[in-house]
């Protein structure tokens, strides 16, 4: 039990320092204190922000204890050295406001009856000057420029500020307020969650175990997920737009959302994965992967509703049952439309593709094309139709 | 009238930054506030100390306002890391203490009535955590790094501490505190010195000028005063014993005090090497030093019962009213005293001057010698005696 409950909770990581001790401390059963801390500014959640708090949750569901740190002390703050104008200090009530958006989001997945959310302006906002003197004693300069983004910007000249090696023992000193007994974070925090069992280990603190969860890929497959890159999904999207997003990811992307996302068993997953190469239709697989994340979203009822009006979507309209499926490999980001519908096989040539976009006879994804030059995203999987009768799921492949 | 102030304030010097500005602001006729930081360490305050004390009683007497700043709070905090054992923090109890005897000693020099006696603490120990981010955020790692010592450490893989950084920022911050005109400090202060200056522009003050001043060498003229060299000379120390240090050192090295040291006009300085060069004993223009000294520390009339008694000591007791000068150098800091009686032509050669050691004959600065293989110290003149007939001055100078 305790063997599948730490591969459970090692799956999708990236570090699990160290491995053996947090191997012996999931053994022994005991309840353990697991800290993530959140930055304080408005929040607008996306499913690369749930790959944490996914991996929370089933620390969770196995009796854990949940820290939510809320690193308010900074935002309080905001940018010293003046120079950011989207970092200006933040009022308490921006605080609160913050934070109630945050949980409103959060409690999707993590259960509140067993969450502690705490802020770190409680203990940093009485620390003196002398305190974080003290504290800055048990951190060297040199170790500090190992962090990978300090040592670059180091030496390409770029200014680092003082004030930005103090927040990493800022960060650090949580966790020995907190007396946590795992930290996670993205592998971009795994310096800073170092530096928590440092400066709990000098506390006289059994320091903790760091674990770092990977950046998840975005809808493309490639770049990171990110609102700027436009290739997310966010949290609080309606269930019918979450779900068709969903069903719009590569079958390889799809195994890395169920590995980061899902709540299901390792065994579970194993299961799908023979299933798959037992020739089961990834589509529905995939169907399953949207059902679960939905569902946690938005509930199961309104999952269910987005997956029959998905399936409405493109089989009540007069789409055969049976669609074929074409894998494409493009050596580019993204390929031209009439190179895709030839080598789908829905035209003879780019020319006739031309023809037919100009006839406003091609649609992709349900919508009519006008623009004959017009690019398909690789990464994703693409309904393709010509009229009434041609119609293709086309997954067009990065591999440059 | 303002020149001459401008010329006597530079005199001895290593930097004053930038200097046209100074120049204006003491043309300006205003008074200034002129800073100096001091540790809170128990101090034994010896003729080092006394080069930037000198400086502040010369600003003194031209009117300007003087700030001795005793660097407390730092005192309070000790030594975070732990490693100094030396550095164990401070009571609040002997910071008082301690400011006392610096207090007693320092106002020898300075004229109590115009110093104002400040302590750091006053400001740093109400500075929060918060305060002290703000102020890190106010220089770089790389600015930083550019301070001698730190580049050195960085660059052969010493450890430098985190808060190391923030003491220079406290440093400075007391000078906007102060709104300081003017900081004293030693050539290795010019760093935190210039931090000072960088504080006040952003807090939107006009900035210090920085004033450096050399590390006074010791009575050996070669290496830094110092209680661990044992070259120094305390200013506690009785009047005969200082007279009689003053008067060993070597012509060069009188003039670096008298530079440092004297509070005499620079029109007085050139005077006395006038005479020097048309052919005054050197010694007398020492004695000038001497009853200077002396007399700021114990008073005029102990420093003329000192010169009184040093002329008694090698006058009074047949010693022959003109004893020839010898000037002899050395490749080694130390020579062997057969080698000096030799040199000097008080023996003939240095198995005479060996038995003339052996039958008690001969005493050297009126000590007699026991050791035929002992060894004189370069740098300071020495009083050679073989008997009652053979005397001589020699003055040892190292040359490597």
């Amino acid at each position: 039990m305790s063997t599948d409950a730490f591969e459970l909770l090692c799956r999708g990581t990236v570090d699990v320092l160290p491995l053996d001790d947090f191997r012996k401390r999931i053994a022994a059963g005991r309840p353990l204190r697991i800290k993530a801390g959140f930055d304080p500014t408005a929040p607008d959640l996306h499913l690369g922000h749930a790959v944490v708090l996914t991996k929370l949750r089933q620390f969770q569901d196995l009796g854990h204890e949940i820290v939510f740190l809320i690193g308010d002390f900074t935002g309080l703050i905001g940018d010293p050295t003046g120079k950011s104008v989207t970092r200006p200090p933040l009022t308490p009530d921006e605080v609160a406001a913050n934070a109630a958006t945050y949980q409103a989001q959060v409690f999707k997945i993590l259960d509140p009856a067993r969450t502690q959310v705490v802020f770190n302006s409680a203990w940093m906002s009485q620390c003196s000057a002398a305190d974080l003197i003290r504290l800055a004693a048990q951190h060297t300069v040199a170790r500090m420029l190992e962090r990978d983004d300090f040592h670059k910007r180091y030496e390409s000249g770029k200014p680092i500020a003082i004030h930005e090696f103090l927040y990493p023992l800022i960060q650090g000193f949580d966790s020995v307020q907190l007396k946590a007994d795992v930290e996670l974070g993205g592998t971009d925090q795994k310096f800073n969650l170092l530096v928590g069992r440092h400066l709990q280990e000098t506390a006289g603190q059994v320091p903790q175990i760091v674990m770092t969860l990977p950046l998840l890929e975005g809808l493309d497959g490639v770049q990171k997920m990110s609102k700027s890159l436009g290739n997310y999904i966010g949290i609080s999207e309606p269930p019918a737009e979450m779900f068709g997003k969903l069903m719009s990811v590569s079958d390889d992307l799809m195994w890395r959302y169920f590995e980061l996302l899902s709540l299901r068993s390792n065994t579970d997953l194993e299961t799908l994965r023979q299933q798959a190469a037992d020739g089961r239709n990834p589509r529905d697989i995939k169907f399953e992967l949207a059902l679960e994340i939905v569902g946690r979203f938005h509930g199961q009822l309104a999952a269910a509703h987005a997956h029959e009006s998905f399936m409405q979507q493109f089989s009540g309209r007069g789409l055969p049952q049976d669609i074929p499926e074409i894998r494409l490999v493009s050596a580019t980001p993204r390929m031209p439309l009439a190179q895709v519908l030839k080598a789908a096989g829905l035209v003879s040539s780019t020319s006739e593709a031309r023809r037919a976009v100009a006839q406003r006879a091609v649609r992709i994804d349900e919508q009519r094309i006008e623009d004959e030059e017009c690019q398909l995203e690789t990464g994703r999987r693409h309904l393709l139709q010509i009229g009434k009768r041609k119609v293709s799921w086309v997954e067009l492949i990065h591999a440059p």
